[in-house]
């Protein structure tokens, strides 16, 4: 059987070990350090590219050894990070890591540093993540999303709340469940008792190829597809509960304003809101940008604002943005709008930028929140 | 709002797009014909490499433009297909595209021709597929599969046969729901009432980092993770019929040699066996290869396969290999030894090699006979 199946695995080898290169292993993680390698022996210059890891800035240099293997290690706080490395200006996942993370417009490599215990793969009981195709009545297209079901879901038995959770621009639906770990980190939070047993619905922000860059539509499609399609879906398809306080709403960057966006004319749906990294877009004028045009998002939505009965039922509404984050005014001015209108908003201003390190955090501590 | 998101555009765009390079697109798909591209201007020799669109070969060379785009247009016949970009002998999947298929060691890039209407995506309910994740207690580590559950299975009714489908060598427990379409095969299935609705588990068959090129367990540690972990979890976690009758197996080259190795020592939990190009590794003596030791596979299960009560529960046992598949003559001869012994065996003998081409095709033969 030993020699039959190193027979079959020729031509699944890869390319290296079909040449009788050298084996190339990455990422390497031990230590609280990770070492990345990639074997480019005619390459020029190669750079590792890690948006999250501090350090890594523009690109972090590598070094080339004899045998044409690239190679740098960096001490990596414990957590889950995108990456890729530049070879020669080409953007280049590791050929060594199956592990990927799916964004808006390209694929990423992943790695994992164990040690933060609360994101980890721990002996718990765990969900199941799930992809679901279905068509957009909206948008009139084929549109997919990811649903966690907590552990004992497809067992059969109850109803459970559901948690909307929106992605971030340079993200896709993909993305919360990849290096976002939400799937893991209610896993482990329903396992110590910390958070309810709940659907979490993630669908995809971007309604279309070009969302950036291309003609946009006058049309909040996001808006469209997600209530005339995606909630009732999850609601027909779904055993989850469907009245307001067994509702939430969250989204990171471009998702949290589409939060706001979903939440506040909806506001009678939700009972709880959250808002990582962002707020209402545009609340700050922009001196290098064109005037705002048309009625703002406090004249949009006054009727709403200023409903007492309504504010009422909502149980949470909670922001969290770092210190070094370019939308942390975009979100003070948001809460103190809020604020002004009579909204008992929490807002937590934490460590950091705009980063998955700060939404793995915002994640772990809205949720335990949600349908006390 | 518009001047607001392209302004976060910003820190999202790809690098050619902060540089002001060329628009990319690819892999681009027209009239059954695909163009691959990717900006490579320092590169000095770039190929498409895809295992399974035919013409491709060992690789298939692209050319550069005076914008530093390489690029190959290709006549591909409807389906879905593996590639990525060989770039100065690195193995690179498509900077553009975010649709992926994770294999064994590495992840491909992928891209679908529709116009095979039974496993494109169609206007039928949809199933879902989720990534599960388990402590296997004979492999002392967590391990991932991926479960397909069909439309309506989550809303919470009724109790489903279960259909185990193992993928191959190069593979991993993704690769039948990404390259595979397993789902959306499926999905269409069972919208035209060919096939049960049916639950689909695709375990890891790969159950270490060194599969090939290390030292061999003399466990057949798979086995053990499948018999004592992977079918426990799905019976107490899913709503499926533990039963005889209810019960299928396949498996693609790797595993189907698996299902094999499963499916006849446990026949009395089978009544449906499949092997999609496979058969009993090394019931050929290879005349290059060391020669086999201890017993046989027919020596090994002989009480099982001259006992005739166990064989009339088995409804199907189905093989098909393609005519130019380099384990053809294995298929035919464990055939051969199977019909000796007195099974029921059907083989069909397609055209074609040892692809997903024929893998999709054998699914979709295969699927519609289970549980009628």
């Amino acid at each position: 059987m030993a020699a039959i199946i190193a027979a079959l695995s020729i031509p699944f080898a890869t390319q290296a070990q079909r040449r009788g290169g050298p084996q190339v292993k990455s990422p390497e993680v031990a230590d609280g350090k990770v070492t990345f390698r990639i074997l480019a022996p005619k390459a020029e210059a190669v750079k590792l590219s890690a948006g999250d890891i501090p350090g890594v800035g523009q690109g972090k240099e590598m070094t080339k050894n004899s045998e044409g293997v690239w190679e740098v290690t960096m001490d990596v706080a414990p957590g889950y990070y995108r990456y890729n490395f530049n070879v020669d200006d080409v953007p280049v996942i590791d050929p060594r890591n199956p592990s990927t993370s799916e964004s808006n417009n390209n694929t990423w490599s992943l790695v994992g540093v164990p040690g933060a215990k609360w994101m980890d793969t721990q002996e718990v009981p765990h969900g199941a993540v799930a992809a679901i195709t279905y068509y957009s009545s909206a948008l009139k297209k084929f549109r997919r999303m990811h649903v966690y079901t907590p552990p004992g879901y497809q067992e059969g038995k109850g109803k459970y709340p559901v948690f909307y959770l929106l992605h971030g621009a340079g993200d896709c639906d993909d993305s919360w469940t990849s290096v976002g770990r939400a799937g893991f980190i209610l896993d482990n939070l329903i396992a110590e008792g910390k958070a309810k047993p709940m659907v979490i619905v993630m669908p995809a922000g971007h309604t279309g190829q070009m969302m950036f860059g291309g003609p946009r539509s006058t049309r909040d499609e996001f808006a469209e597809d997600f209530t005339q399609d995606v909630m009732p879906y999850i609601e027909s398809h779904y055993r989850v509960k469907a009245d307001r306080k067994d509702r939430a709403i969250a989204g990171l960057s471009m998702g949290g304003a589409q939060t706001l966006n979903i939440g506040i004319p909806h506001l009678d749906e939700f009972a709880y809101i959250g808002v990582y990294s962002s707020g209402v877009f545009g609340i700050i004028p922009r001196a290098n940008g064109p005037a705002q045009q048309g009625p703002t998002f406090e004249e949009q939505h006054k009727d709403v604002l200023d409903n007492a009965k309504l504010k009422k039922g909502l149980k949470l509404f909670w922001f969290g943005t770092g210190k070094d984050d370019f939308l942390l005014e975009t979100s003070k001015a948001t809460v103190a709008m809020f604020k002004k209108h009579g909204f008992d908003v929490q807002f937590h201003e934490s460590e950091g930028g705009h980063t998955w390190i700060n939404w793995h955090d915002y994640l772990h501590e809205f949720a335990p929140q949600l349908f006390q």
